[in-house]
């Protein structure tokens, strides 16, 4: 792991060498676009937005240098996935995206160029995304990076939670998973909104989750009480090579697994899905059983254990 | 300035010994009934939040261990004053606050005693204001803790931006400014709420800013273009015996500064605030002249700078 990109706080180039309101100027200038003019942006005490249609949704995420990212990305790299691992949350929901405030607490010796870039890479995926820097915070944490954002967004329709499979129910993932590290996947991801919207909207879909933390964790959420996921290590989309235990245990695959009524047509679902999205990844990878009456060529999960933030 | 409890990462009674999953789940128990259950609240990818009626109001601060507070508090004032802070930018738009998300980074020593007195103080202070804690996230940063809480609110009628004051009109000021640090003030504090709120349905109310990092600092963000403020130091209230200097940079008051239309009938406005907060303080501190034509008597505010985070 590299450190960060410390300059002298008294040397030009560090963001302590212009202070507070010069810095704050700076970052609207990073995110141009991005951030539109107070009272709907960056420049007031809170920014103003039209309210949510349908339902509200919220979320809040960080990157941390040397947890999220280090020097083996760019800075703006960094910033886009700040932003991305937001929508992931905000695509588990089956919602869409609407605005997001960023609160940054660094080092005053980082340089003003690696912060500029790092900017940069969140205002690009803002543009993209349709979804404005409307607000934020700057302030000192000696010797580390902390972005946080805040992430509002809108479900018109039906809200995927993460509970309502029961047993029987089939279980899907998008994409692949494992080495999401190695790969470079933990920051190159697409959030998977487009599909997440479009799962909300199928009535057989009955639960989703954002696979962020590993997948035997997170399975673990969508499971019914007194059931069990049976999952088969052939039918396991594994990204880069990935082992068994890889796919099931790195994290930060920013994929969704969601599940389908046991009664459900899942030929249809899976042609209408191919669809829609060609270039997807759909893989049926098991089913709910009871508690006990997981077949024996199941994996069995219980000794898989998901990424562990604090440990 | 004292340094984080840390305990040994392998001990018990630190947050790396329980790990995250444990965490979160004391982390619920520790909010008890300022945390709904979910979709409402914490335990999916986002908060399912019905939408805000008017316009939405958006803000996020954090305070940092060693920034916002250290020894010399509680936890618990900690814990408060994170979602204080916010609430404060949420009475200077005349808004209602809504709900928050919180996402911590903390080193994984972190005694979890200190941390359930941090989360209790929040607690009490989300009960207090009827402001639920929706979701959130735990992260590792070796060395240091970091608490970010981003708040949404509502604005069933006018929001008062900073913006809109003109020449001529006169400044009012919530309670008394300076020395929050050494009153205890900077954590004890309470949000003036109801004062926005009760303010931006006042029609000769113009604009209103929080004063958090220094009046001085934050009445330039009021100024309209082409003008002054013209204080007068005999009628800056100050707070616990602040010199003029301290009244104007010190930040951390918290108090709401708003302009008042020049034409307006000031002794209707400020009788109607005695009915209305007989216990909270109102202070006409000067108005706005245009530039140059600043009364000699009047306070030089150029001379003065407001709290400066990176500096």
């Amino acid at each position: 792991m590299s450190a960060l990109p410390l300059r002298s706080r008294t040397l030009r180039g560090s963001v302590a060498s212009i202070g507070e309101e010069a810095l704050i100027r700076r970052i609207r200038a990073w995110l141009g676009a991005a951030s539109p003019p107070p009272p709907a942006g960056i420049g007031d005490d809170c920014a103003v937005l039209r309210p949510a249609r349908g339902r509200e949704l919220l979320t809040v995420d960080p990157v941390v240098h040397g947890i999220h990212f280090d020097g083996r990305i760019t800075p703006r790299a960094a910033g886009a996935k700040l932003l991305k691992r937001n929508l992931s949350d905000i695509a588990a929901m089956g919602g869409r995206p609407r605005a997001a405030v960023v609160a940054i607490a660094l080092d005053g010796r980082v340089s003003t160029r690696w912060l500029a870039q790092f900017y940069r890479g969140l205002a690009e995926e803002s543009l993209r995304r349709k979804v404005p820097i409307v607000g934020g915070d700057v302030t000192r944490l000696p010797g580390s990076f902390v972005a946080t954002l805040a992430l509002t967004g809108e479900a018109a329709g039906r809200v995927l939670t993460r509970t309502g499979s029961r047993i029987g129910d089939w279980i899907y993932l998008t994409g692949s998973v494992g080495r999401s590290l190695p790969t470079g996947h933990h920051h190159r991801f697409e959030p998977r909104l487009a599909e997440g919207a479009w799962l909300a909207r199928r009535g057989e879909v009955r639960a989703m989750i954002d696979v962020s933390d590993g997948l035997a964790k997170d399975l673990a959420a969508l499971t019914p009480r007194g059931a069990a996921p049976a999952i088969h290590a052939a039918r396991l989309p594994r990204r880069g090579g990935a082992s068994v235990r890889e796919a099931l245990c790195d994290g930060e695959d920013y994929e969704l697994a969601f599940t389908v009524a046991a009664g459900a047509r899942r030929s249809a679902l899976e042609a209408a899905w191919r669809r829609a999205f060609p270039r997807t990844r759909l893989s049926c990878i098991g089913r709910f059983t009871r508690v006990g009456a997981v077949p024996a060529d199941a994996l069995p999960l219980g000794g898989f254990r998901g990424y562990e933030h604090l440990r």
